[in-house]
């Protein structure tokens, strides 16, 4: 086999063969196939696509580069959830213990913060305590004693995808469609649960910026997922606004573990019960109408709250703080955003609101930056708000006072205001299966 | 300026600027910028195309990047003639002879055997003592005085083309129309003639398989020409068969003196005259018309063998080989093809025929073969003919007894011949200049 071949046959919109897909990614990965074919390749894929089966095989084979996580021993259905990112999203931290309470297993490896989204881990790392790295068998014992367990990556996932990422990212070829799903699946497989339920995320703060590819993404990526054996399903979120009010790292834990107590946002709590319903409805646990009962049920009984409270201890963190969040540090300085005067908040950059927020100390600015656990926004007014003079917009908070002086001005150019009432933002967008798209 | 925003750009189909081409063109060149990211471009390129102003950019950049020849001491206008390749192809030997005699001054470099192809230099050398590596002076001396001379590339002419032409070849970007004009055109313009007369072959033998990518080739190299101020003019000319009788080494070059002497193959003849009379129409001697006739005359009152013999003479070479052909070496082998039966040559696969060629001797199988100049191959029979019993269709000669007998099968599937005559052979296709495509 030639690479050359491969090349041309991708180039006329040919469909790769399984070996040779497995002729360029293994030759990819231990150096015998060098980087200006690859990136050659993926420049004509860019343009011709790939076929269902060439995403299969494309996907598996990345998967399999590295280590395929066994979860065998952990007993039952293990269900897993990813989000392709976005502002404000701390999903897990409330959906994974609402699944563990109604009697499903959340095996999860998480990521940290990238870019201007921020990561699972590092907010769970704002417990006191909280461990993100602990051996496998104990990760184990944890899913089966408790239910549910967030841990970061260990081991070496999907080599290729990494590799192969690194150079889309200087090669103008990361925003193919079929190259981000089969990346995104391609460690979701590797991660080793039974079932997913995705959350594409679209919008200003989203990589995807518009809804129509969100949809063909979150497509490819459930054919990717059914077709490896794994029943996959897809939200598609709005990321035009941030999620719920808070985006940092404790700020957010808090408002997790308020949704938990039945006082979260109306939008985070809304993805919460749909999410928990159908991480639920795949592990087996009945309809998704019967499974979003059930989720409203841990709330209201606090089995969710319990589950968080219980993870947390068994990963050496503080439970005192999932049932007091008054014990998280609260940052040394904010700034508050005061409305000077009546409108509707028409838009919302929200891309630049998660900027703003790492300046703030949310996020790393560099690689090996350290985070302010207390930093970051509080958005109380996002788009299709109405906002009187006096009305708090938004505060900041950070322990750089600086940071914050900086920041306060650079978030007011995240807003964009109007006399005239902007249509309704919805929260959920579409429910995508192997067999249907249900738009919201 | 940065690589990902040039490849990003292009991706999306937008024009790069001059200063994008000499940032990616000057960065590649002197290793500031990877191949990997060129060769995402370069595939950017092959489905976005370039437009005009891109493409003459491109080609005066890569131009510039190495040697430009100035050839301001020679006098008069200097014409340079160039083909995209072919099997057969020994104008060069027989036109500059036939411009230098009717006043134009021809001041070429010539390249040597490629693939399948043969090249000037090579055949020029089997014309003994002549050579093909002389100083500039010398070069400059001999043209001022015979108004013609021919040697092998000096300098570094256009190492940006050198790099880039081995990263496409690696990376199935070879065929992209722009890309193969700025390559050809790039080198063209560090060579320093002020006109230039192309050749665009086309069919089994050519890199360009169809006539309208061969059109359109033609039509890009002369807007580049045109562009850099160099008047520019292309034909198209069939390669569906090899050009002439003879293809190999010392067998082409007496082809050519036969041709000087008025006894050349029809199409080679008509082929020359063409030539000579645009090379010679654009150093202002005359109408087309007027120029065809002049070149009749030189070969009538052979002053244009004559000029040959004088080139020869003045670069070291034995000029009795140019008056008597018979001086020159004969292969000790040769394999005469006998037809068993009457009907037509239907078809030549013309590339299969200098592979035959290459495979006797007359080019290199690898980089550093020893050309046997006495290798090569008389098709006396083409597509079109009609072929009796007993006519012999071709003649294969080599100083390798084994390579003989090889060849003498293999040029048989080079052949397809049936029972209904097949349709005319053109020599010439079209003729194009910066207003007009004149179809023949």
């Amino acid at each position: 086999m030639v690479m050359y071949n491969i090349i041309d046959k991708k180039k006329k919109g040919g469909e790769l063969t399984r070996e040779e897909t497995e002729y360029f990614i293994n030759g990819y990965v231990n150096g015998g196939i060098p980087d200006y074919q690859v990136s050659a390749l993926l420049m004509a894929i860019y343009y011709k696509g790939m076929s269902d089966t060439e995403l299969l095989n494309l996907t598996d084979i990345m998967a399999k580069s590295g280590d395929m996580a066994d979860l065998s021993g952990i007993d039952g259905i293990k269900v897993d959830k990813h989000s392709t990112g976005g502002v404000g999203d701390k999903t897990t931290i409330a959906v994974a213990p609402i699944v563990a309470a109604c009697g499903g297993k959340v095996a999860k490896m998480s990521g940290r913060g990238l870019g201007f989204t921020g990561g699972t881990i590092d907010k769970l790392e704002s417990i006191p305590g909280f461990k993100t790295s602990i051996p496998k068998e104990k990760f184990f014992d944890i899913v089966n004693n408790a239910g549910l367990s967030v841990i970061g990556q260990s081991g070496e996932i999907a080599p290729a995808d990494k590799k192969l990422y690194a150079l889309r990212d200087v090669t103008a070829t990361v925003d193919s469609i079929p190259l981000i799903a089969a990346s995104i699946m391609s460690k979701k497989l590797a991660a080793g649960s039974d079932k997913i339920v995705l959350d594409v995320t679209t919008g200003t703060g989203a990589f995807m910026k518009n809804i129509d590819d969100a949809i063909t993404l979150a497509q490819k990526m459930v054919v990717i997922g059914e077709g490896a054996g794994r029943n996959t399903v897809a939200y598609i979120t709005n990321m035009d606004v941030p999620l719920g009010i808070a985006t940092g790292n404790n700020i957010e834990v808090i408002e997790a573990i308020e949704t938990l107590k039945g006082n979260g946002p109306d939008d985070f709590t809304e993805i919460c019960r749909n999410f928990s319903a159908a991480m639920l409805n795949l592990a087996g646990k009945g309809s998704i109408e019967e499974c979003a009962l059930m989720a409203d049920q841990a709330i209201k009984n606090n089995s969710a709250l319990d589950k968080l409270a219980e993870m947390t201890r068994m990963q050496g963190g503080d439970d005192r703080y999932i049932y007091d969040t008054s014990l998280f540090d609260k940052a040394p300085y904010s700034y508050q955003w005061i409305s000077s005067s009546d409108m509707y908040i028409t838009q919302m950059d929200t891309e630049q609101c998660g900027k703003t927020a790492v300046m703030l100390g949310a996020g790393r600015e560099v690689k090996d930056s350290r985070i302010d656990f207390t930093a970051g926004i509080k958005f109380y007014k996002k788009t299709g708000d109405y906002v009187k003079t006096g009305d708090i917009i938004a505060e900041l908070y950070s322990s750089n006072k600086e940071k914050l002086d900086t920041a306060s001005r650079y978030i007011k150019n995240a807003y964009k205001t109007g006399s005239s009432r902007p249509e309704k933002q919805k929260t959920i967008i579409a429910y995508i299966t192997k067999d249907k798209v249900i738009k919201y």
